[in-house]
C-alpha cells in the first residue's frame, strides 16, 4: 500500500463524475478536478498524458508568456535533437548518477541494433555543451543564451498528472558566460524571470530562495527554485535555475581565448519549467466546485449562458443580445463561448463551466435584456453583479484583472498564513502538517535526512526577500538548529513536498 | 559512390565559407547557404540536426502564420505522447509496412528491460486513434478536430538538412469525422490552407494535386499533395493532406452511434507540414550569393549599415540618425538589427546580411543623413533606391510587402517556364532534366516505375486547379500515355524529386 504522501487518487476520464471535496481526500480532488476540466487523459504507455485540448491551451498560454518574457531578456530560441549518446551521459559523473535511474533508452534504430544505445534526453546539458564547444571560441561568443521548447522523458515509477510524467513539455535554458560572476547574476535574473512569471501570470504566490546543497540539480554549483504552496499545505517545485559552474565546460572541454589572448574557462547556467506549473494552478486556485484557472491562461475566460424566456420573442431577443456581446467581446481579444447547448437547464450550465473553471460566467436572461445589463458572476469568489451591456468589455476585462489579482492575493495570504515560525521538532513536525516551518537549521546533510524520516519534511530553500528586481538572502539568525539544536545560522523553511 | 540523384554536397558548419554557385553544384550550394545563413549544425547522432536560432525562428514564424489558419478553421491543439506500443503500429497492415523500416526503437526504460518494445513516433495516427476511441461515442462527438506541433522520428539513410532528417518537427493534424464525404470535403478544405500558406507566407508556387494510389501515405484513400519546383526543376513535397476513410477507425475499432440509434464507421483525415518547408524556400528563393528569405519569416527583415563619416561630427550624425531609424522601425514591429560591429568596412556587412537573406539593407552615410534619407537594397533583386528617413516606416513596410510578392512571383514564373507538356518518352524524359514535364499517364504502377528507373521522373501528382477556395481536377484528356503508349485519361505532373 502507498504511504500517505504518495496516495495520488483514482485517475478519472470522465468529465461528468462527482468532485470529492478537497478537505475528504486531497488527492483525489485534484484527479477529479483534472478530469472534470478534461485536461488531460492516460496514454497507452504507464506514465504519459495526452494532454487534451484545455490542458494544451494552458500549456500554449504559458508558452507565450513566458516565451516573451526570455526574448527580453536577449534569449533566443534553438532545438536540440531529442536522442543522445549514452557516452555524453556518461561523461558528468554527478549527472550520470542524478539521471541514470530514469533514462529511456534506444537500441534499435531502421531496422538494426545500434552500436551506441541513445538515451532519449532527460535533459539537454551534455548534448547542448558538446555542441558549444564547436560554436565557442572567443570572448566575442560569449555570452551565449539559448533556451528550447520540447519534451523530455524521466521514467517514472509513480506516475501523477503534471506533477510527475514520464515524458513531459518543459522549456530549458542554457547560457554560456565568460566569467563565474556572470553566470551567477544570469542564473539568479532568470529567477527572477520565473518568479514574475508565476506571480503575475499563473498567481501561485512562490516563495524564492537557494536549494540546501543535497538538493541541487546534478552537476551544478547553486540550485535555486520556486516553492508555491498548494492548498494541502505542501510544497510544489515550480522552476528552477541552475548555476553550473565549468561543471560542463570542463566535461565538454569548452573554452574561450580571452581579449588577453589566453584560453579560459566558461561557465554555464540552466533552467527550466514544465507542464508541471499547470499542476501548481490547479493546487493552488482549485476549488471542490473544480478547477479555477487565472483569465491570463483560461481556456475560456468568459462563459455566456443565455437563459431563455417564457416566449419565443423574449428568448430571441435573449439570443439577440447575446450575439451582440459575443460579438463585443471576442472583438476585444477575450476568450468567450456562448453555451447555447439545447436541453439543457441554465443552471447545469453554470454548473458545467464551474468544474471547467471559467474565471467569468455572465448570465443573461429577459429581464437582464429589459434592463440593458448582464449578470456577472465570479468563479473564484461567487459575486454576482451586474455589468451594463453598452460598456461591457470595459467592464468585463475590469471583471477578469479583479479575478487575476484576487487568485494572486489569495496565494499569498494561503501561504503566509501557513507558515509557521518554529525553533523545535515539535513545531517543525506539526508545522509540516498544514504548511511550512520557516526553523533554523544547521546545514548538516544528516539532520536533514533524520528531519524528513520523522516529520516527512524537507528543506525547501533558503529563502530570499525580493527587492526591486533582486533577490537577496534574508538576515542570518544564529542559535539552535529547529531539528537537532546544533548551531545555526540561518533560517530555512521546511515542507512536506511534491 | 551516391548517385547524382542523391549527391548531398559538404556539409559545413562555419558561416564564412564560400558558396559554390548552384550552376556548378547545386546540392554544394545548398549546403553552403545553410552554413552561411547559419540554420543548422550538426548533431552527434547521426541524421539528427540541430536547429540553430536563424533556422529556429523561421519555424517559430512559420508555426505561427499556420496555427493561426488552423485555428480559424475550428482547429484545437492537443498533445499526445512521443512514445507509442510496438502493437500499436501493427495493428494496420499498410501503416506498418511504411513505417517498419524507420523506426527507433525503445527497449529500456527506468533501468529495466521493457515487455514490450515502444517507438518512438513517426507519426501518431495509432495513438491518437486508440485514444478517439475513448473519446467518440456519439454523433455529438463529431467531428473532432486536433492537431499537435511536436518531434518524430523516421530512421535516415540518407539525411540532408531539412529534408530527410531522423529527427525533424513538424505538426501532424488529426480529425474524426461522421461520413466519408465530410472527410473527404475536410480533407481538401485542409489542402487549401496549406496551399496558401506556402503561397501567402513561403511564396513557394506549389503545385497542389492528387498523389498516384501507390504514392498514398500508408493506410490512406487518398492523398493530396504540394510540389513546389527548386531552381535545379526538381520537386520537393512539402505537404500532405491525406483522407484516410474509415481505416483507423477500423483498426482501433472505433465507432459512434448517430441520431438513428445506429452504430456507424468513423472517417479519419490527417495531414503535416514540417520542417522541410524550410528547404523549400531556401532552394526555390537563394541565389549564389546566399540564403533569400521572404519578409515574414525572415530572421531579420531589415539591416541598417551606417557608414562612418570622415570625421566624428558627420559619424556622430551617421549613428544618430540610424538609432532613430531602428527605434521606429522597431516600434513599428519590423525585425530590424544595427551591424555596428566595428573594425568591418560597409561593404563586408553588405556581404555577411546578404548570405544570410535579410529581405532588405539600409545604407546610412553622411550623405544619406543630409539628404534626410536612407539607401535601400532589395536582397531579392539587387536594386537599390533611397527611401526617405521621415516616413521610413511605410516605406520599408513597402518595400518588404514587395519583395514577399516578387518572390511569390518569381517562383510562379520560374515553375510555369519549366514545366513542359509532352506526349511522349524523349519530351518526359528531356523535360524532368529541367523541370517537370505535364504529360497523358495510363495510370498503372509498373509504367511509373519504369519512367522512374529509365528518367528519374516520378509521377508527382494529379494536379489542381484552384477555383477561387476550391481545388478542382484539370480537365480529362484522352490519348496515349506519354511513356507507354497505353490508352490514359488523365495528364499528371512528372518530375525528379527530393
Amino acid at each position: 500500500m502507498l504511504d500517505q504522501t504518495e496516495q495520488i487518487g483514482q485517475e478519472r476520464t470522465t468529465n461528468d463524475g462527482p468532485i470529492v471535496p478537497r478537505a475528504t481526500d486531497f488527492a483525489q480532488w485534484y484527479q477529479d478536478i483534472i478530469a472534470a476540466a478534461e485536461l488531460v487523459d492516460q496514454a497507452p504507455v504507464r506514465g504519459c498524458y495526452i494532454l487534451r485540448p484545455n490542458g494544451y491551451f494552458i500549456w500554449e498560454s504559458i508558452q507565450r508568456d513566458l516565451d516573451a518574457r526570455f526574448k527580453r531578456h536577449g534569449v533566443q530560441n534553438a532545438y536540440f535533437p531529442l536522442l543522445i549518446p549514452m557516452s555524453f551521459i556518461m561523461k558528468e559523473a554527478e549527472h550520470v548518477e542524478g539521471f541514470a535511474p530514469e533514462l529511456a533508452v534506444v537500441t534499435h534504430g531502421g531496422g538494426e541494433a545500434l552500436e551506441e544505445p541513445l538515451v532519449v534526453r532527460p535533459t539537454s546539458e551534455t548534448v547542448i555543451w558538446s555542441t558549444f564547444r564547436k560554436w565557442i571560441r572567443s570572448h566575442r561568443d560569449l555570452p551565449l543564451l539559448l533556451n528550447q521548447w520540447c519534451n523530455v522523458m524521466r521514467w517514472e515509477k509513480r506516475p501523477r498528472a503534471f506533477l510527475r510524467t514520464a515524458e513531459f513539455l518543459w522549456q530549458e535554458g542554457h547560457t554560456a558566460h565568460a566569467t563565474a560572476e556572470e553566470a551567477r547574476r544570469y542564473t539568479l535574473e532568470n529567477h527572477v524571470i520565473y518568479y514574475d512569471f508565476l506571480e503575475e501570470c499563473l498567481g501561485l504566490g512562490p516563495v524564492a530562495g537557494e536549494k540546501p546543497p543535497h538538493e541541487r540539480f546534478p552537476g551544478a554549483v547553486a540550485t535555486f527554485t520556486l516553492e508555491p504552496m498548494m492548498q494541502d499545505g505542501r510544497a510544489l517545485q515550480t522552476g528552477t535555475s541552475h548555476d553550473l559552474g565549468d561543471t560542463f565546460a570542463r566535461a565538454f572541454d569548452v573554452s574561450y581565448q580571452g581579449e588577453d589572448g589566453q584560453s579560459h574557462p566558461v561557465y554555464a547556467t540552466s533552467w527550466g519549467m514544465s507542464t508541471r506549473t499547470i499542476g501548481g494552478v490547479l493546487m493552488v486556485h482549485g476549488d471542490d466546485r473544480g478547477a479555477v484557472f487565472p483569465p491570463a491562461v483560461a481556456p475560456v475566460q468568459v462563459a455566456i449562458v443565455p437563459v431563455p424566456g417564457r416566449d419565443d420573442v423574449s428568448t430571441r431577443a435573449v439570443e439577440a443580445a447575446v450575439s451582440d456581446l459575443r460579438r463585443d467581446l471576442s472583438g476585444a481579444g477575450i476568450r468567450v463561448t456562448v453555451d447555447d447547448r439545447p436541453g439543457l437547464r441554465p443552471g447545469a450550465k453554470y454548473f458545467h463551466w464551474e468544474r471547467r473553471g471559467a474565471p467569468l460566467r455572465l448570465e443573461v436572461g429577459p429581464r437582464d435584456v429589459a434592463a440593458g445589463q448582464a449578470m456577472a458572476a465570479r468563479r473564484d469568489t461567487g459575486e454576482k453583479a451586474p455589468i451594463p451591456m453598452s460598456g461591457a468589455v470595459a467592464a468585463v476585462q475590469a471583471l477578469l484583472d479583479a479575478v487575476q489579482l484576487n487568485l494572486r492575493a489569495r496565494a499569498h495570504q494561503m501561504r503566509e498564513a501557513r507558515t509557521f515560525t518554529v525553533d523545535d521538532r515539535a513545531g517543525i513536525t506539526e508545522s509540516v502538517l498544514k504548511g511550512y516551518a520557516f526553523t533554523r537549521w544547521c546545514e548538516d546533510r544528516e539532520c536533514a535526512a533524520d528531519m524528513q524520516a520523522q516529520s516527512r519534511g524537507t528543506i525547501r530553500c533558503f529563502p530570499f526577500e525580493k527587492h526591486g528586481d533582486e533577490f537577496r538572502p534574508i538576515p542570518e539568525d544564529h542559535g539552535p538548529c529547529g531539528w537537532c539544536g546544533n548551531p545555526a545560522t540561518r533560517r530555512v523553511l521546511v515542507g512536506r513536498s511534491y
